[in-house]
């Protein structure tokens, strides 16, 4: 196979450990254009920039490895990292290491998979790569062999058609990781989420906060498989349909 | 049944006539709380603020009727308003009426429907109304038996657990609208995205622009309904897994 193309993204900011230590793994496999947030877009979901102009700023050029940095989003940054610098869809995406769960409904707020999503509705193959920790201090070390199998079984085997993967690292030692698992995404919500302060002038204002609920108890999810120390790998589309909702919606009365 | 209380957003900010013809419709319904953002927010996705925190700004207060405005994005408004303003979950969570078509794709990026799955994972039946035309001129005259109705179906006959409603209006006389229809999420993409420009001082910028790009000729989709004259509702929810991927996933070598 032909030296593959792979484009790096985040949600961190170009400068993050996750996205340094994914472009290191990432050149083992092939020549490798980072084009990544300048500031840190946590929780940007899928968010485009369209009310401003967008602007690029190249870091580090070397054979092999182009690094950008973008004013927009991570959905930008793909954007535009495939149609103004490659000017081609690139083999694979992958988006990450992500500093923190983007496993169950955390995936809906996820800039790191916001980009991935966009990726794959361009038809790349792409991946998101999560660890569950969120500092910035997190052990990267034994993470390598996993990210590495993923992307070449991607790269070998391809993906269906629509289709993108989540991935989650449990933060645990290496040795304790007991493999793969291909997994659902379970169902959670964050609840109480609001830390109520006044400023100095006695005006309220608030800072979003809150605690993790999982709803789900089924062994076929992401959230299971992380708890027993797997990597939980989930297929994930952008067809939000609920077709098993659609009978109950046909039986409104819908005559006006 | 007891009068319903109401959660009214958008993503094109408070003043916009989509979020004023809507509360106008749902105070027809139920007691009315708008919390909107202050500026427009379109293509903000499922963004959250997590990097500064909000404040809101009472606009308005009568009997059955209170307006907020805040700075944050329509997910933040979803929070805000249930947690802060309401103390509780509403009977019904609408969005809208979005200056734009949110069928198909389009509902990935959207701030409209991003408030509508935020609201959806606490349990709230919730509901975005779109119309295909992106002018705020457009005419907003003859979409009201069509809100109302579905809003009453929703409050009368409930949502199946995690699934909330996408609902696009033709932009055609209401003369020419031909009922609902329940549909499919249509696959599609943008492309071509970006105009490139030189500022001032001879620096590229680019602006996000493009064209829809339809890959889909089934007969159950939001975008065969919309081109067919019918209000198109379709069934989401929040689960993105590709279920239909798990087998292909699993024939990989994931031993290592």
């Amino acid at each position: 196979m032909k030296r593959p193309h792979i484009l790096v993204t985040n949600d961190d900011g170009y400068d993050a450990p996750g996205i340094k230590k994914l472009t290191e793994i990432m050149r083992g496999i092939g020549d490798v254009t980072v084009v990544a947030p300048e500031e840190p877009m946590s929780g940007t979901g899928h968010a485009i920039t369209v009310r401003h102009p967008l602007r690029l700023r190249q870091l580090h050029k070397e054979e092999g490895l182009q690094v950008w940095a973008c004013h927009g989003t991570p959905v930008d940054c793909v954007k535009l990292g495939e149609q103004i610098i490659l000017r081609r869809k690139p083999d694979l995406l992958v988006s990450g290491i992500n500093h923190g769960s983007n496993a169950s409904v955390n995936i809906v707020y996820s800039g790191t998979m916001g980009a991935v999503l966009e990726s794959s509705i361009g038809g790349t193959p792409s991946i998101g790569f999560s660890i569950c920790d969120y500092s910035h201090k997190a052990d990267l070390g034994s993470v390598d062999k996993y990210i590495r199998q993923i992307a070449l079984q991607v790269l070998e085997k391809g993906l269906p058609e629509q289709t993108c993967l989540n991935v989650n690292i449990p933060a645990v030692n290496g040795s304790d990781i007991k493999g793969f698992r291909v997994c659902e995404q379970a169902n959670a919500r964050w609840v109480e989420e609001y830390d109520e302060r006044k400023d100095p002038t006695n005006r309220d204002y608030y800072w979003l906060t809150g605690k993790f609920e999982l709803l789900d108890d089924r062994k076929e999810t992401d959230e299971w498989a992380l708890r027993e120390n797997y990597v939980s790998v989930v297929p994930v589309h952008y067809d939000l349909t609920a077709r098993h909702a659609m009978e109950h919606i046909k039986k409104y009365d819908l005559n006006v």
